[in-house]
């Protein structure tokens, strides 16, 4: 499940400390440490997959979960009427840093189109 | 299942063209008409939901569906090892124009940070 040297498997295994805003059996969510918005919350699943390209059919329910997650906090954090955006990278023109798969949820403020 | 003015749901019934790059009994997806990168693909649920924010836990599989097409078709879009950015927009601060659930699929390009 966990990888060695994945810093978020370590925060998934609390070995590193975060600002952890939900958890259950297969997802953690915690306040991204260079927030790009009022609300920036990470997403990770508790399973080491480094990448959305490394997903497979039976990963379907898992990924899911992370969005049906991500509406939830947003929907704690108060960003469900203003708005947020989910944001998915995979890979380097992604700008993808840490390989073990997380869901950006930004809220709390108005976002400009492109995405960047 | 379709919402009568709804954009989406006559792209999805075929009532209006656009370039479709995948479907099945679930999903749609074709060419964004203002592409933001080489590679821009929109990827709808043929159900009509509103927005991200409506979602329940029983749409789990469907949403996970979504995410699970954008690697295939970034994938056959050949922007899988350079990389690629999945984008949900929900509500104002967002910049959501359409509502019926659309994730953006966008590669080909190098991407900035923040994503908007």
């Amino acid at each position: 499940m966990s990888k060695a040297g994945c810093i978020f498997c370590k925060i998934a295994n609390k070995e590193i400390p975060a600002k952890i805003v939900f958890e259950n059996n297969q997802i953690l969510a915690f306040e991204d440490v260079r927030p790009q918005a009022p609300t920036h919350i990470l997403i990770i699943p508790k399973q080491h997959i480094e990448k959305i390209s490394d997903l497979t059919e039976s990963d379907t329910g898992m990924i899911g979960g992370l969005i049906v997650a991500a509406k939830d906090i947003a929907n704690k954090q108060a960003v469900e009427k203003s708005g947020y955006r989910i944001v998915l990278n995979c890979n380097k023109d992604a700008g993808q840093e840490v390989f073990h798969i997380h869901l950006h949820l930004l809220g709390g403020r108005k976002f400009t189109w492109p995405p960047g």
